[in-house]
């Protein structure tokens, strides 16, 4: 038996990486820090960030990469708000997929104003498998888990709950209408990404709504700095 | 230039169709009929059969094949009614799919009691984009959407609301505490699905749980019938 040399290319990059890279250089380079904000369908994306931008971000200029399969009723929402927002369908051109991936979003880059943003929200498409899978460029990652989905979502989607950095908990004001034990959800969160941070919140009612804003500060200015 | 007869097989099937007939012809020489059942994650799936399974199926044997990307906790749930249940994890072996497909479910046949069984019910991975796209050899389609996902689910993801034969509208019993307008719903569902049956039910109090059942008895006896 021969003995055939190959030289491996250790940590090269796939395709998906390698563009993230490209984009991430990008952000940078405007000193824009970016949140890759992801849930399950109707979890409360769009409402959590109407919230947030209605609580104030002070001086933190921020604008808004909108992902959906299709349609541009979230993005709508949020122009409402005089938030800058790009509508990225993945339903045109690019086959209907299910999550955002770095070259969608790169296609997405010349029409957001990047020189006059310090935060940049992507909102993912709502699903709770594939978009942690693919890296778009992001700082940080966030998702919003609704207490209507149930306790077990960190124990059956536990990709998702160890991707993220910051993990919101909405719909809290329907608590005292539903079979559901909030410390159970922390315990499996625990259970599947040891120490991550959770905000328990209503983007309804506004409660909880100014910790998650004070997150979306923070990791704004860290950006800042680092330029 | 030169013209090339080029042979088109016309109607040729993809790989998963052709998966998906087999899986068809194993089903109907069992005589069991088959309803994939789809929806968001958490928007209540198992809780509305466990429902109906306690609201009694009568005469009709039935089974579940239980579609997760990891764990059990459902099939658990399920096992404990008595219903014959076989977990189908798209994590092992699967690369953590989003979705069932028809060579997934081909792999958990020799493990399904089909010879015993008029009615298979899977359940598929809690995701509103891929579960649509993939045939897996079922009868109908039914989709579970909970009214705590907002009003605009149909207009979002419109390949899961036209796909299905059924679409359950699930947790109504939280109606009083949300702003949510269910006329608005079923304006948008048949915006997208003209004439599309729905069922409005809480699994949680059994509200509407019986026109449910109701509708998988008929479905299971219809495959009967054509035996």
């Amino acid at each position: 038996m021969h003995r055939i040399k190959v030289k491996v290319a250790e940590g090269a990059l796939d395709a998906n990486d390698t563009i993230a890279r490209a984009n991430r250089d990008d952000f940078d380079r405007d000193g824009v820090a970016v949140v890759n904000l992801m849930s399950a369908p109707g979890a409360g994306k769009t409402t959590l960030l109407e919230a947030v931008v209605r609580a104030g971000l002070g001086d933190v200029r921020a604008g808004v990469l909108e992902g959906d399969v299709q349609g541009s009723l979230d993005a709508e929402r949020l122009a409402h708000l005089h938030v800058p927002v790009t509508q990225l369908n993945t339903g045109n051109g690019f086959g209907g997929e299910c999550h955002l991936d770095a070259n969608m979003v790169r296609s997405a880059l010349p029409s957001l104003p990047l020189a006059d943003l310090d935060l940049l929200v992507i909102e993912n498409v709502g699903n709770l498998v594939c978009p942690a899978e693919f890296r778009v460029g992001e700082d940080v990652r966030a998702m919003v888990c609704s207490v209507t989905e149930g306790e077990d979502k960190p124990l059956k989607y536990p990709l998702m709950f160890r991707a993220c950095d910051l993990v919101v908990i909405n719909k809290i004001d329907l608590l005292p209408h539903l079979d559901y034990d909030l410390d159970k959800l922390v315990y499996h969160l625990e259970a599947v990404h040891p120490g991550v941070e959770h905000i328990a919140v209503s983007a309804r009612t506004g409660e909880g709504v100014e910790a998650v804003r004070d997150w979306f500060v923070r990791v704004a200015s860290r950006a800042g700095a680092a330029v």
